[in-house]
């Protein structure tokens, strides 16, 4: 009803697969909002969906990871690739404009027809950041992007959720600032498909890619998984060639071993389930508020407790028709 | 089955309702894990559920949390009230001791039987904090806590979370620190019933305390509603006086307003809705995991999207009698 007198989804998804940019930020916006159109855009682009090769980019503030962002965009843009930049604050409730208007250093991409960069925050929708990151890629792939950088400019859990959703993760660091330890923290360490140790023209490059590759090594990998390489850049002087070489070597890894095809068929149905979830828990709350109340009552009165009274629900659910609440063994 | 050689749910129980620190540790721990046993843990502490004071203390690091949590504690023990301390670490993979190990402030308490401490890390079980955090405060509330405060030590998502299990959320800020922004980016805002400017001995008190009553009044608030109160404390010399006043008087009004008892209602039913999802979620990956990577393996090919993949699994479950998938309008 929102979008009643705006462009319909078809007209936007055709104007977006001709590159308008303004048609791709308003579809995204509208992955943003959980717009009840983003089912007909979905199947409209189901076709143009796997295209390009997703980068994820994560690390602690400070390491540089808009400059960095920036760089790989102008090197595939030197090698003609139509690149998509998605950066994702996950704790802010702002989205779009406000966050890009500090970006300067992306602002040199700005008017290139070639770059789409857009900012996006995540208010929560059928499971967050895991969700809306994949459907904002397919909006990139359908106006043509062959890479899509995820960029997080949040920490913690978030990141892992949006690694999640690449299919090379980049994490970056620098010199000093105990990142290696705030890696292992955010387990991050676990999600790395390649390490990065950015200005690394400072003192101490050495000691964290070091210390890094010493994690690293703590991870017992076979011959035919991937190790992550430990490499380096100076990313404020467009000095990312190593990083790419390894982005485009991690690429070719995913085709030859197959592990890519596993990873988006594991994506997609993380995403198909989050989904059905999302309506099974509307539809929880549309018909069952009464039981629901009730049961909440009796649990503030100590008569009963969360998950006996959850147990309740299930079978009242079941009772009723609308089970799934069977124990199917 | 883990905890077969160890001791039984409820001898546990039975231990920590006599205030056995040992035994409290370790029904927390098994909170963090998820483990088998909780549903009974829980069902038996249903009666003792309910009579703590719930007081959630967020802000964004450096404001003084650690040493505002420990005075707290320190003045309410001088009213000879029995405390419990969770300190919440969203991000961290660790639990127990690892960060309590940090908290030398907190040490002057270790070995006071009247407090209980224990810092805690959510592994993301059904639904993170949110879910974790009532289930913590039900086991200090059974050691006979009377108030239970939460202190979370992570930023952003997390701490709209925490506060959503407290009764009185107070939000700590520090003069200059452009905190006034940052607790408008986090929502903070909202959910703060007591605004604390921490370190206020320090320049700058003065206006932070007034952009944040600036802020605090573009909210439209009815006289029956609680009007948030700036207070001021210097928590490094124990002097948290004005904020245990307020917290006092927002208890008052909970009770007075009936606030509480509706709050407790609300937080009772999502936690039960939580329950019965992540029980709906279980079944559904164990029941369906064939469909789902059938579906999936469209959405990669590009023949299908998730959205309509999604309403396919929901029809297939509901043709299985497995439904919860009709539409109820």
């Amino acid at each position: 009803v929102a979008h009643r007198s705006e462009l319909s989804a078809q007209e936007l998804v055709s104007r977006a697969r001709k590159g308008e940019p303004r048609a791709v930020a308003r579809l995204i916006s509208w992955v943003e909002d959980g717009s009840p159109a983003l089912p007909e855009v979905m199947a409209l682009l189901a076709e143009s969906s796997g295209s390009a090769h997703v980068v994820g980019l994560t690390g602690a503030p400070g390491v540089g990871k808009s400059t960095t962002t920036s760089a790989l965009v102008a090197a595939l843009r030197a090698r003609d690739v139509q690149v998509g930049v998605i950066a994702v604050d996950p704790t802010s409730p702002f989205s779009g404009g406000a966050l890009l208007g500090d970006r300067i250093r992306m602002q040199e991409h700005a008017t290139d027809p070639g770059v789409f960069i857009r900012s996006m925050a995540s208010r929560g929708h059928l499971g967050g950041l895991s969700a809306t990151t994949p459907q904002a890629v397919r909006i990139l792939e359908a106006a043509g992007c062959a890479v899509v950088l995820v960029e997080t400019v949040g920490v913690g859990q978030s990141e892992v959720e949006v690694a999640a959703a690449a299919d090379t993760t980049v994490v970056l660091l620098a010199p000093g600032m105990g990142d290696g330890i705030q890696a292992a923290k955010a387990g991050i360490l676990e999600v790395g498909d390649i390490f990065c140790v950015n200005k690394a023209d400072r003192d101490g490059a050495d000691a964290t890619a070091r210390e890094v590759r010493n994690m690293l090594s703590l991870a017992e990998r076979t011959p035919a998984q991937w190790h992550p390489p430990v490499v380096r850049s100076v990313a404020s002087r467009g000095d990312v060639g190593e990083l790419l070489t390894s982005i485009d070597e991690h690429r070719l890894w995913l085709v030859e071993s197959g592990a890519g095809e596993l990873g988006r068929q594991r994506r997609a149905a993380e995403e198909i389930t989050a989904i059905a979830l999302a309506h099974i828990r509307e539809r929880l709350s549309q018909a069952a508020s009464d039981t629901v109340a009730r049961l909440a009552s009796q649990v503030v009165a100590g008569e009963s407790d969360p998950y006996t009274a959850a147990a309740t629900l299930l079978s009242v659910l079941e009772g009723r028709g609308e089970g799934f609440a069977r124990d199917g063994r």
